[in-house]
């Protein structure tokens, strides 16, 4: 694969990656990023470029596409690509572009087909992108095997799926290897999507992301939330009561005994798994606390699991309780639009409107997604300020936006192709 | 007349130039473009500025201004450009600009006026231009003379109006000589448009007449269209069958014994004439196939005239049919994002309700135009993506988009200003 | 304050600077501006950095807020600031951005509150910018003093608030002074707003203010308006009629014997003060010419106080009869959006549906705004065609709009950091 570079007609941008290169090489770690890297548009065709087409990205679930021939469709960007199951459940992606004349070739967000059709000229491949048809008459010396969908890395691990669209993408089998571990329990080829919403803030990706990864900002914005949720945002949390030591103790003691994972897991500061527990007494994030929905997922054994929260970042986030799950997928729509797509998972033979009632599942998230939205919108609006320069971020409430934006800006300068600069590299000799 | 270079505030554009001719010079002339030519923001800039105001443009049909004072206005990129029926029958045309301090003049898309009057301050323009009235007191040294609107290029040939921005347009006589030969019979001055449309298409200009240009798409999306049309594009079609040769044998020796012009005329790739058959015993491009409109256009002796098609590069194709004839306009809005005009003319004495139903008459046009808009608009989004790489024409397929992107190139290239780069030119020799 | 510099992304900016300075040295003075100043997005950067966040700028009134704690909003281009009335009276402005993670503070337009609280994290500000709280807990080493809100020049006379973003604002006392002189008899603190409408016009600013500076365009434009209004612009205008002399003469001697100021006051081409009379016999810009509101403005004597007439470059002007005052504020939004603001003010004891009727009041402006949103639009739409050239005011109708266009022709050159080229340094010495 060799596309044509997309800055072939932006000399410029060179300029950009070493500007950014030294903004990242001179910012404090815990303070919220300058002002570009949340509004700027040539920034975010770097975080495009250099973040989201290299890394392992959440896309959807695999119970979404149960048999051969199931596909769903996600935007990266401008790039569409299609996740389809094809022969022996083996799970594939593609981009979603004819390699005739660069037609979309699928439409729909998901659906299922026999083979990948051209809405255009019908050029037809195969479900492992083989192409096999090409019209009547492309010439005598017309290679079919040279114009096969383009793959798209994939992989699947506790009913996740990631793509990557690098070429060659990072090592992720580590923190696959435990998904697969924390997921167990929920048998995860048994769930449905019961139901989905699709919001559009219009806020960079990255105040999305900071904004999920503290809970200072819960107590003034989250009534519905805090029914269920309690601030701690694991373990470990520095600001921890005995109290709530005691409680975490207890509830280790019992999914111990029933065999549920609940241990604190990291993999850098991309990923973690691990299990807390909600306000005592409640066992779903639900208004009033009781299930969500009446059947338990998979083989858990009991509803009062807590939250088994996991984290892939850059887009991320996920509850899994004993009654349903709630999957939180992020994708940058452009330098100050975001879209959130959040999934309610319930096993696959509960009934609706008998076990569980959609609207009554989604109602907590819903408003919360709408308030954090809301205050995410706000912070783009304030940032966008001349007067705006970057702040501190509270080392015991917001560690976990420390992490995030550390991680981002590694990530990236990473990815910059540009030198650290002599005086700096001494300076950190 | 001396504008300012609009570019003078992007320092860049000279370096898109360069680019773009590199581009042009190493692309394979049977593959699609590289993605730039169809969402860069930059090279459509160069489309208008090279292309689209450098080039003669289909801009409406002189029966649209029957009278002196009938103007219509059309909207080429940002340029505003009256044309209008002076004295002594005479269609000129002007930027729509006032040289007061700019206004547009003509607000309106068409009307009848008996001078050309501002509506911010009332400068009055003669219908040639000529400034008559410039407030009541602009100053004793003011010279009105070097004030007039600034004229545009106009010619018109079988009812056909054209104009061209640039000050020293290329010639186009000996195709206009042609177009006015093979009208002769429909006697345009006798014609009115009896129904319009404007469809806005989110996809590049050229993905627009690309689409046009072939009708390897016919069969998986037209069916209304295949009622009357026959795929093969025009009398040297190399797909062409003994059967349809046979028809279209027969159809020109009809054709010939009723002096209507059907020979196949080109001029360069840039126009073309050619009559040719519609479906044996189909008579119109209607539904059921039978004539739009009940009263034939001009001196044409009976409603089996297949179809004349001309095409203008670059924004015009026609089918001119006994009955009726269908005109088609593309107006580029931006480098996603294309104005498609469709009007259905009858003979100027048809009655609307007696000899002809617009709703009718426009079925199969209204169809077709927005099917081949979602065609254009899956192929702009497949484009965007990094996975597009430019992929092979079929040449007995899509000889006609080939010619019209090699049109494309060869006179995008001509305008930019690079020489060749000296290895290409030793290669060529 | 140090904010990071806004054109961190964009090396070409200054070559812009150097281009703009140079179509500003070379331009003729009675000539419109060139097709850049009113389209460009480079150039709007540049009226925005060093015209709107560098000059004095209209807000609001001081009725607006009349106790502490009441607030108002107003956002200059992507700068949000509030302007608020604190302790011991005083009106002080902020950036509304929060010095934590850079939220705005204040959502609502206008409002009253205690303290100045982020909806975020609750970070809590004095009144007086002082941060009073944040969170419990941002470690040991955080000093308070340093994260206050950045402050913004703030000014008010004459019930008028001024705000200027620049750290060095220019002295504008000598005008307040007058201002306050001219607005004694309306008694400002008992003023309130009848009425308000907000209007998006697709223009650039410049056209917006040009389109205000003349009359010429009154009579063909402005029914509602010329049922009051005379068109002469001040008591010096060039077109006055010995009869409007006449007029002048009667009404500055009633005015002198009330005392009433009436006098031709400037300030640079910046400020104009001037009380002209209506036509004679109408006291109100209403549609019967009769009192908008039946009581008066403050301590005015009787109604036909004609129009005080006050100019504010960049963004102001404004009407103060008898009975009522009419003020405007133009705020830009983009290249080709401006936003006008318009008030309506009576006495404060005025009772809504005895003493006035807002939608009376409101009618003539209501429908002049639409006319001139009309103007400025084609005037934008017909400049932005390449056949656009600077066309020649009248010096004796479009004086005032000549007197705009080189204030901000030399305001902005003056900011541009370029120096003169030596030709025409040499040229104009
Ligand atoms: S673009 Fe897909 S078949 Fe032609
Ligand atoms: S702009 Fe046309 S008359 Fe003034
Ligand atoms: S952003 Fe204001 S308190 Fe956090
Ligand atoms: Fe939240
Ligand atoms: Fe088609
Ligand atoms: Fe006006």
């Amino acid at each position: 694969m060799s596309p044509l570079p997309r800055d072939s007609l932006e000399g410029s941008l060179a300029e950009t990656r070493a500007a950014v290169a030294e903004m990242l090489d001179q910012r404090d770690p815990t303070f919220s990023l300058p002002q570009p890297f949340y509004n700027d548009s040539r920034l975010f065709a770097l975080d495009m470029e250099e973040v989201f087409e290299k890394q392992w990205l959440f896309a959807g679930m695999s119970c979404e596409i149960p048999a051969k021939g199931n596909f769903f469709k996600i935007e990266i960007g401008s790039n569409s690509i299609i996740v389809v199951r094809g022969a022996e459940n083996r799970i594939q992606a593609f981009h979603n572009v004819c390699r005739h004349r660069g037609s979309r070739l699928c439409l729909k967000d998901k659906g299922k087909v026999a083979k990948l059709v051209c809405p255009y000229h019908q050029w037809t491949y195969e479900l492992d992108g083989r192409l096999l048809f090409a019209g009547s008459d492309m010439g005598a010396d017309f290679d079919m095997s040279a114009y096969g969908l383009k793959p798209v890395a994939v992989k699947s691990a506790g009913g996740f799926v990631f793509v990557n669209l690098s070429e060659d993408p990072e090592p992720i089998d580590d923190f696959l290897v435990s998904l697969e571990h924390y997921l167990s329990p929920y048998d995860m080829d048994n769930v449905k999507v019961a139901v989905e919403s699709n919001i559009v803030e219009r806020a960079n990706w990255k105040l999305v992301l900071e904004n999920n990864r503290e809970c200072y900002h819960c107590n003034g914005a989250h009534p519905e939330l805090l029914n269920s949720l309690i601030e701690f945002d694991d373990t470990d949390d520095p600001r921890s009561t005995g109290e709530y030591r005691d409680l975490v103790a207890r509830k280790q003691a019992d999914w111990t005994a029933c065999e549920v994972p609940w241990q604190l897991a990291r993999f850098g500061k991309r990923n973690r798994l691990t299990r807390t527990p909600l306000i005592d007494g409640i066992v779903s994030m639900t208004m009033d606390g009781k299930p969500g929905c009446n059947k338990l997922m998979g083989h858990i054994p009991n509803a009062d699991m807590g939250s088994l929260r996991i984290l892939h970042l850059p887009n991320s986030w996920n509850h899994f309780m004993g009654d349903h799950a709630v999957v939180f997928r992020v994708l940058p729509l452009g330098p100050q639009e975001t879209l959130v797509t959040t999934k309610w998972l319930v096993h696959k033979d509960a009934v609706e409107g008998v076990d569980y009632d959609p609207e009554r599942l989604r109602q907590v998230w819903d408003a919360t997604n709408d308030q954090d939205r809301r205050l995410a919108e706000e912070n783009q609006l304030g940032i966008n300020s001349r007067a705006y320069q970057p702040g501190p971020y509270s080392k015991t409430y917001e560690f976990g936006v420390i992490d995030f934006v550390n991680w981002y800006s590694e990530t990236l300068r990473a990815n910059l192709g540009v030198e650290a600069s002599p005086q700096l590299q001494v300076a950190s000799q």
